[in-house]
């Protein structure tokens, strides 16, 4: 009986190793986008690459990098090496009341990560796309958009679009 | 001789100390604004509160925060504790080439702090103001218009315009 009981542990152990080791990006699984990208603990205290504004949708932005990413930057070096992430906050812009003409954040739109791993994600200038909305992520379609934007407009800067407002 | 010298040592060493402990805010020192308001290190690696937006300037911001501010900030505690300083960093807001109706940062304008003293700054909300352009403080006459501004407009807010974007 004993004997019985170890083996039990010992094979749930071994499954739960096997289930961190393999976590499921399944339709029900509500942190990973379909490329496998989630969102990265702690990503809203990393520095700030630039701010920037998009007046179609009438948003204002905030691009921040994880500690690699920044590294890269200040260092200007292209291509951006594996474990760089890119974080982009976006919330609509609404007036301040406040301050005459002036513009500040309003309902969070979304946030979005490119994450470097030039092996993984080979297909797509070594970079994988994260969308979430609501902390929940966009579907395959919304993030079949992102490479080819990004693969026709800037191929001269690693495919990265932001660079480092001094 | 020997004697003397080692007066002299302790003198220049004394001298120093001085020195160092009451630094002097003339016109000639390029690193300090009239309240004694100085640029500090490192602003750039600070957290992001928030970015904004300035039509009638045609400027880009973002607004970066020391720890104490954060963790204020975050804990919504107000008033800001001694030792917040807040850092806006302002550039012009230039079309991207790369991507239509988007804006970036173009060049620097201008940064400014506010350094959270009550009791050195208690004439100005307990906030000491300070300009800087090109790292050269902006003189008296401009630095008296901030705390107008302030007084008049987010006396809700510890006198601080910018709230957390989350």
């Amino acid at each position: 009986m004993r004997r019985y009981a170890s083996t039990v542990v010992v094979l749930l152990a071994a499954a739960g190793v096997l289930f961190s080791a393999f976590p499921a990006a399944t339709a029900s699984d509500l942190s990973v986008a379909p490329n496998g990208v989630t969102i990265p603990k702690g990503y809203r205290n990393w520095q700030v690459v630039a701010p920037s504004q998009r007046d179609d949708k009438d948003e204002i932005r905030v691009i921040l990098g994880n500690g690699i990413a920044m590294k890269a930057y200040r260092a200007k070096q292209l291509p951006f090496p594996d474990g760089a992430i890119l974080a982009k906050l976006a919330w609509k812009r609404v007036k301040s009341a406040e301050f005459d003409n002036t513009f500040v954040p309003g309902e969070p739109q979304r946030i979005e990560f490119v994450v470097k791993d030039a092996k993984k994600y080979a297909g797509t200038g070594g970079w994988g796309f994260g969308r979430f909305v609501d902390g929940k992520p966009a579907d395959e379609k919304q993030h079949a958009t992102c490479w080819p934007c990004h693969e026709a407009n800037v191929k001269g800067h690693d495919w990265v679009f932001t660079r480092y407002a001094r």
